[in-house]
């Protein structure tokens, strides 16, 4: 049987999340994204086609760095209305029943304790379903609605992100013993007390004393995703991530950018084969290749044009710079048209560097355009030549890009055996990714490692 | 028509709340309290029964001052495991239609700027269902999971939630103008810039730029409900609630507490017809009296009897102690047996001083043993001599005493006319509670009359 090809829906609880004015093409549905009924019936679609996950972008503030404030952001819906995506996942925990859960959260502003209980209880009802994309924020706007006046700096962030993760997995895999909960109706026992115990975690940025609220849901630890292109967000995703969003132009690129993630996994002490990437990937499809680009061309007079939106990564701005000028003096001032080109950038990193990574990561997030065959020819080429496992798709017009793409595209790749027909019914989302029997995170995954050794330690 | 009766069921995502060794009854479903079928089901039956909402109860930590550590509570299930209520009212926006959802959630260790995002996209989820219960914890083992070594301060934590409330009535009400949203297409405006602003708000404890991540939802601000009983819990309750918890003993004293509050109210500003108030309650109902005490004393042998439970309220606990010795002492000392008990304390109180509140407070949780007409009658009763207008309904058996109320006390009331048939669709649980239109808070409330000010200043 060929590898399967693992199939996540890139979205947010926003009017935009990446398809910059496609919320102006009338079939375009995003206007309903504070209702349920929108979840439930993307729910349904998802379901249909057996996609692994549904997957939700968010964001902590109003990207308003433009040079008119908030204007562009709020008029062009970027990013901006958002709701909450986990409280999104919970309504969706009851309106699915296989379809993997996952959603961004920020380990710089919120406690671990709550947040550590909002993933249990998510895995909980929706019986191991959940998954986590781990970020520690971007936005200048967000440090703001958190009582900050800049943004925490860079590798502050992630160290930060590191003692959280740490707090979260003794919470998540130590706190309660997976026998703890019994039920003795006729003891009197409904947890066995020698069972669960405090964590008493005391750290440089954490205090927390546990025990954990929840019981041991059926992952404990959600399935951890994570996308770092920094050089401390690539050693990040390589000590926690199991799942791995991959940019980074080429396919030789992409193939060497996953090669040095698994390198740098196994001198985290981890097994590389417990870590899967996933590439971002545009689809228009239609029954004819014909049909397919009259689509993708009527979808581009819908599009916001370049010059209305501050783009992203877009290069004359940055070209305005001598190639030597420091990325950190232009956000300084201000003087920048777009903050999400910076989100990623290093101490020291100049000009020159930044419009390197631009041309890179270009090509890393790949469109095709085509007849249904075409498509699965293209993501299975894509799959075998740069090794990653899957694609996180993103439509252009909701619900009718994943629409045609389970009607068209999914009978293809369940032909070519690279999609399943059905759900396993009663498997985890890990199981799914990575194996039956494989509820929690992978032996040598630091979640259960630090358990393992500290365990260890204890007995002997 | 006579006044309607409001019903609530006071429940928590917990095997146990209140109803201590009922989860041993051998028909008590509260074991299945972390999957999504049993809120579906708890949902159904409060939908047939026409309630107004189910109101979740919530910790942040454990109860572990016993003697023996945290061994009691998890033990009992006392309050522990618990999944979080946001959620799970996420959950039930999908898979109930008309029924109220309300969650308790503390001012004291998380942000309000994202919590004021999730209750926005419950509301949105929801369709204006939702209703926000503000406590500001008490737990000490609460503390400590926030990297705090002890409790906030009771009076400083009643002003951190004045604080929290004024951000969160900027967030929710005037951060976003009710027109600002206008998805046109052909001019390509999703929101109105013009529309959207920051809020600005930096205070003692919070400094929050805004603006509100969420587009305006039914209700905007949640209905709020509250149950402070001490001086400076009815202050804020004057202030702040729509719905109040009353307790205090005697149907004169309930009386006299809802007159106490009412008057708070006029003296904030506040119109006192724009509050309600809701006693707690237990039913045990049977299709005869006898049936029904028959299974009160069946219930009764479920029980974790008082000496294997260090009980709320334990009079002898405190009766070890000089009446002049102050309570803050004991806390100080540890010597205390179970911490609910104080969790209302005031600086300077005595023993004397908690006993009489006890013994106060005991009758105001008001349990009806009886046939469906006689428990009609009692509630009938209490509604009219006391002036409360409705209940919070405890069950000792999960379904099954709210079934039996479904089954046997909602005909009665409606025959009496003091239960609606059916909800009206589309209908806020403002609406329900306060009249058609009355999707926001009143005029007077502060979440408004703030705004209203704020409005008044800038026009002039």
């Amino acid at each position: 049987m060929p590898e399967q090809i693992r199939l996540s829906l890139f979205e947010m609880a926003a009017p935009v999340h990446l398809s910059h004015g496609m919320w102006t093409h009338p079939r375009d549905q995003r206007h309903r994204i504070h209702t349920v009924e929108f979840w439930t019936e993307l729910g349904q679609i998802l379901e249909e086609g057996t996609f692994d996950l549904l997957f939700l972008a968010d964001v902590l503030g109003t990207y308003d760095v433009f040079t008119d404030g908030l204007s562009t952001a709020v008029k062009e819906a970027f990013q901006v209305p958002t709701e909450d995506p986990l409280i999104v996942l919970g309504a969706l925990a009851s309106a699915t029943r296989d379809l993997g859960l996952a959603a961004t959260f920020s380990t710089t502003y919120e406690p671990p304790f709550t947040f550590a209980r909002r993933l249990s209880t998510l895995d909980h009802l929706s019986n191991g379903r959940v998954a986590w994309n781990i970020v520690t924020s971007y936005l200048a706007n967000a440090a703001r609605n958190f009582g900050l006046t800049d943004q925490v700096e860079h590798d502050l962030r992630y160290e930060i992100a590191d003692e959280y993760l740490t707090v979260l997995y003794r919470l998540w895999q130590d706190s309660w013993r997976d026998d703890a909960v019994v039920v003795d109706r006729a003891a009197r026992v409904y947890t066995d007390p020698a069972k669960v115990d405090y964590i008493n975690h005391v750290g440089d940025h954490f205090s927390v004393a546990g025990p954990h609220l929840s019981a041991p849901s059926p992952q404990r630890t959600p399935v951890l995703f994570q996308a770092g292109s920094s050089i401390r967000g690539r050693e990040f995703a390589a000590r926690h991530a199991e799942v791995v969003f991959v940019g980074g132009g080429t396919k030789e690129k992409v193939r060497s950018n996953i090669a040095d993630i698994r390198a740098r996994a196994v001198e985290a002490g981890r097994d590389p084969a417990h870590l899967a990437f996933l590439a971002i990937a545009k689809v228009i499809v239609g029954r004819t290749e014909q049909e397919a680009w009259d689509k993708a061309n009527a979808y581009d007079s819908y599009r916001t044009p370049r010059e209305a939106l501050e783009q992203p990564r877009r290069t004359p701005e940055l070209s305005r710079y001598a190639p030597t000028h420091l990325i950190a003096d232009i956000i300084a001032a201000k003087d920048f048209g777009y903050e999400m080109l910076i989100r990623n950038f290093e101490p020291g990193q100049t000009v020159a560097d930044v419009l390197a990574l631009q041309s890179r990561s270009r090509g890393g997030e790949f469109t095709v355009v085509g007849s249904p065959v075409q498509v699965a020819d293209a993501l299975e080429r894509w799959t075998t030549e740069t090794g990653v496992d899957g694609f996180n798709i993103k439509q252009d017009v909701s619900f009718d890009s994943v629409r045609d793409f389970v009607d068209l595209v999914v009978p293809v790749l369940r032909d070519r055996g690279l999609l399943r027909d059905r759900y396993t019914p009663g498997e985890t989302l890990r199981e799914r990714l990575f194996g039956a029997g494989q509820r929690q995170p992978h032996e040598t995954h630091p979640a259960l490692a630090e358990q393992l050794a500290r365990t260890a330690a204890a007995v002997r």
